[in-house]
């Protein structure tokens, strides 16, 4: 060229000059959010096409990825929430809308398996419903951030299977290992529940494709579920995982924090059981998860 | 917490060591470029939720809007290329794609509309094939980057009607304004097609919902398809754009280059005709579009 620009620096400019032109389209968003967050949106995605070069052939790959997401997605199965679950997008955005808070307990994904209306169980009861698993205590207490306890507080728990399946995902209408259950007035509660065991997210599609390409497994690190609310406190949806589990740094969508592993005690048959249940002579174990809620936002 | 780190210095620690481990995820891809490539889409990701701070709900709505996006998309819909289109990300992957190489002809969208096996022209023919139209002159050259002509370069040329199709979006299986020819010795190459008018990308759907709450347009400006080949020479994908088109500053898919815009002089009917065609008295339009091939890459 006769201006004496490189081509190089033609090509940075051409390439700043269409995003300059797309984010520009958006002025006419009356939304202002709408607007902040499409805008966010195009300049990173355009960061990420120009700092990888992404090739045409990728660029059909991503599409092509993407048509098979939504084709396999329907009512009972959900690629869309795999794929921000596997990439941890999830998870991110699980952080930045439970800031830090003090001493407040730590959230995590809320996942797939929840159930509106899961029975009510009285505090020291069993949530198994039959569900096949090892017996497992589990107690704690509810306090605010300035340690009151919290009486009243609404826990809904559920979990999986020793087979690695939630109740929903059996061709039966059964309902086991959920419930809900309210603190006493010491804002304690207590339950006999499964001691948890891992299990796959769904990976016979293109998110298990994706898995498989980068080597890394579908498998989720042990957990049991909590979701915890009372009025003027910001609800916790979180998991408590298991100590010692070869899962724990390698969970599929990046649930475990650190403050959320718990100590399971196996106990022999022979040791006094909470309650006096009757395990008809199996082993068990027992762990604590003491729950501290902040203020609503 | 005791040892005095504040909240937001928590909270910004969690985001980043959250990311970390997403990237540790991909350490044991075998394929080095799918690693940079994962890699790279993360951690503009993970900014995005970051940056904007994504609330639950805009998640759940982006999930939703790919769920939509998939279940809209088959054989002759592609949602996920029209998303694509009009957040700019398909013309940057083509601006990549296409680096500055001295006085080359600038690159653009590919678009849908391309068929392969289209009939052959002869030099001076009419490639409308009884689309309906304005009749319109267009000739140019294919030259190197050196100014050498190339003879024997391949031409593709597509267009939509008057009306704002093109041919494939008829229910009948009729082949009308699309055709590829040779340029002579010279590296000249002449025909006829039609004036190029406006139409709307597919709007029916979750990007053209996007697109109405952004208060864009569907509307690309008028334009004329060009595949240029020859071997040895960077294949060409491009348009050329009508001079005075309200819609240059809005096309909906970023496809406008200053470049590409031409100039298509309207032509009385009492103006010598090239090829000495009878217009039937109808008013026509010529245009001029001279194209430079780079080397091969
Ligand atoms: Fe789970
Ligand atoms: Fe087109």
């Amino acid at each position: 060229m006769t201006d004496g620009t490189s081509d190089a620096e033609r090509q940075r400019r051409a390439e700043e000059e269409l995003l300059a032109k797309v984010l520009a389209s958006f002025d006419g968003t009356e939304d202002e959010r709408l607007r902040e967050v499409l805008r966010s949106l195009v300049t990173h995605l355009h960061s990420f096409i120009r700092d990888v070069r992404l090739t045409q052939r990728e660029w059909e790959a991503a599409i092509a990825f993407l048509t098979a997401a939504g084709h396999i997605t329907d009512d009972r199965r959900q690629e869309f929430i795999l794929l921000s679950d596997v990439l941890g997008a999830s998870m991110q955005t699980i952080a930045v809308n439970n800031e830090a808070r003090g001493n407040a307990t730590e959230a995590t994904v809320f996942g797939p398996f929840f159930v509106e209306g899961a029975p009510r169980a009285e505090l020291g009861g069993d949530i198994s419903g039959g569900a096949a698993g090892e017996p497992c205590w589990v107690e704690g207490t509810v306090t605010d951030t300035d340690g009151s306890p919290v009486s009243g507080a609404r826990i809904e728990v559920w979990e999986a299977d020793e087979d690695g399946f939630y109740d929903v995902q059996y061709s039966d209408d059964r309902t086991a290992a959920r419930a809900h259950l309210f603190t006493d007035e010491r804002g304690w509660y207590g339950f006999w529940a499964l001691t948890p065991t891992p299990y796959p997210i769904p990976h016979d599609g293109p998110v298990g494709a994706m898995l498989e390409a980068t080597g890394r497994s579908p498998l989720r690190a042990s957990h049991l579920h909590f979701m915890v609310s009372s009025p003027g406190l910001r609800t916790l949806v979180t998991h408590i995982f298991v100590e010692g589990d070869d899962l724990l740094e390698h969970d599929s969508v990046f649930g475990v924090k650190e403050s959320l592993i718990k100590r399971f005690e196996r106990q022999p048959p022979t040791a006094p059981v909470p309650g006096d249940r009757d395990l008809g002579g199996r082993t068990w174990t027992r762990t604590t998860f003491d729950i501290v809620l902040p203020p609503e936002d």
